[in-house]
């Protein structure tokens, strides 16, 4: 049986998750249900899709992604049954398998239309727990994606203005978010700036416009306090301070422009 | 082997769910343990009644939910199995069984008093570990709820005064929480509007004394930053803000009047 | 298939955590995952510690501990597998197993230095993910600890202040941390307490000097607001205030002085 993971913003002091989990063990009772987090913040699906992309390429064959950010819970925006590499997505069409889209070869696209694999009442404001967890828990038990509803050419993406721009010599990106240590997560991917080529042969990277110095490779090759610039566990460039937290010297994440060049 | 659910005010950064975790693990080493959430308010039974509430209708037959939210623990306050429907409950009969014992027939009712089934060591203050986890692993293993105690005529209940008060036309409710998401949550049933006989045949809903407009279907059928109300996914009245927060327009969940005519 | 518990300051926000249990399942699909918490507060070794020690007991045989407190990750710290009686722990050697160490009789000890049971890509800041976690799982799997790399003499351990000083008439303590109900645990265990030979017979305790009467049963043996001292479920002292905070009372836990005499 397969593994079916969870990423909501339903937090975890009301019964939404706790609902969400019962419906799947009910249908799927041999289904392994793995919470990724259920504090993603709450309608910002940005954040869900980066959490989905990070944790994906992590997980065995055949594990079914739950994904519930949903500000548009009610209106007529579809849910869609996504298969990407040997793992697959259920989730509101609203841009949360963007970055999931760009990075692994999509194998099947639906939208969930079927109403014999939804729960027999749903309400509108809880799509999570009466459609789109029974598809989950009936996916988990094997029933053919096709059989969910008709194909769908291509998902709803969020705009991409998420990628650094690079050019010959600099890379331009920006803090998309910071995390529980306080580190800026950036959107300038490893292999951005491997490809600069400097005279230097050493990238500098600049925060707000003021040189940090170069890539490191951990927080200790900086004093405790300082600054440094480093690629990390997502393979992007993360801006953090050694023993200290970016987030408080550099402000909050949207705000910062960080370069290398 | 069922699930063993669990909903405490524990929190997540002691040991102490992990700790009850190990407890039943060790017993029932087969036990599908899940997590509904360690997030209720300190102390706040009421809290802890309603999710077990929520959750309860979603779980598959044979589930036992082992509920802590246990200011008296320590005092001669009893400790309660209870059957109901085709799930069991392990609690502190404190009145966290409220409203299951309401809407769920009662199948069996006792109270756990057999120290063969404890951990050879109580704390008393930590019987959550020491009486209930054990006990709702030994129920897990298939021991009858008959052999942990005495039958028990009736739970401890909290008072009812959470009941939204009809008559022929109007019903007078009020907020009863907040959800992680600002939506203050009431105590009006969906059957109760129902039943509301108003010949303009479209009640209308008054927070504080002002209307907000007839129940909705979705956020979305009002403006962005509208108040609106709908019924949320546990049947009952919620009093929302289109993209907002009700909670920082109408005020904390206890002093909200909500009215339906 | 044992059961392998996860002990990290990751938080659940990020994908940190989320990434970690995808990295166990892909490589020992049939392993337990449990979460014990991931709110170890960032970077607090001692707080990870204390958590290991309080649930290591209640969990069964054969139970893998994998605990990722690291503030010193892309370092040349060491990561290292013990086995502590019958149970063992995958952690950076910062000083996580003090309390293990010193309590549970130690079976084996090893340095993880065997590449052919970590991820191919190391990143040097998520040490967790690309070498501790598929270390518990090759381990979950059936390796033997010897095969992860040679034998280590003696862990790192933090300084062992931690532990209160005993004469014949008195025990000199303090507050370590605060649970989430504003209860001050004490390094003041039981048996040091039973070990006085009071003229009286009835221990009294004392907070910052004053004193807060004998050890009590339960936080009802006071009346509500009234401070208390008992033993608590990890069998340490501990200052209460019934249906209050001790916290808020007597200030956050490291600056708190307790004495028994």
């Amino acid at each position: 049986m397969p593994v079916v993971t969870l990423i909501t913003d339903y937090g975890t002091q009301d019964y939404y998750a706790g609902a969400l989990k019962g419906v799947i063990l009910r249908i799927a009772p041999e289904a392994r249900v793995v919470d990724i987090t259920h504090d993603i913040e709450p309608h910002n699906v940005w954040h869900g899709a980066v959490v989905l992309w990070q944790t994906w390429s992590w997980y065995p064959p055949g594990t079914i992604h739950l994904v519930v950010v949903d500000p548009g819970v009610g209106t007529d925006r579809r849910i869609l049954l996504g298969q990407y590499g040997e793992q697959y997505v259920v989730a509101p069409d609203n841009g949360l398998v963007t970055l999931v889209h760009r990075y692994v070869p999509v194998e099947a696209l639906h939208t969930v239309e079927n109403r014999d694999y939804f729960l027999p009442d749903i309400r509108p404001t809880f799509h999570g727990r009466d459609i789109m967890a029974p598809v989950a828990a009936h996916l988990a038990r094997g029933v053919r994606p096709a059989e969910f509803g008709p194909a769908l050419e291509a998902p709803g993406l969020l705009p991409v203005e998420y990628e650094a721009k690079s050019t010959e010599s600099t890379v331009h990106g920006r803090a998309v978010y910071a995390d529980r240590f306080g580190t800026l997560v950036t959107n300038i991917r490893e292999d951005q700036i491997a490809a600069l080529t400097s005279t230097a042969n050493v990238p500098d990277v600049l925060v707000n416009g003021t040189s940090i110095g170069p890539v490191r490779l951990t927080f200790s090759d900086v004093a405790p306090g300082e600054p440094l610039a480093l690629v990390g566990g997502a393979g992007l460039l993360e801006i953090a301070v050694n023993q200290g937290r970016a987030v408080d010297r550099f402000g909050a994440a949207p705000g910062v422009r960080v370069d290398v060049q």
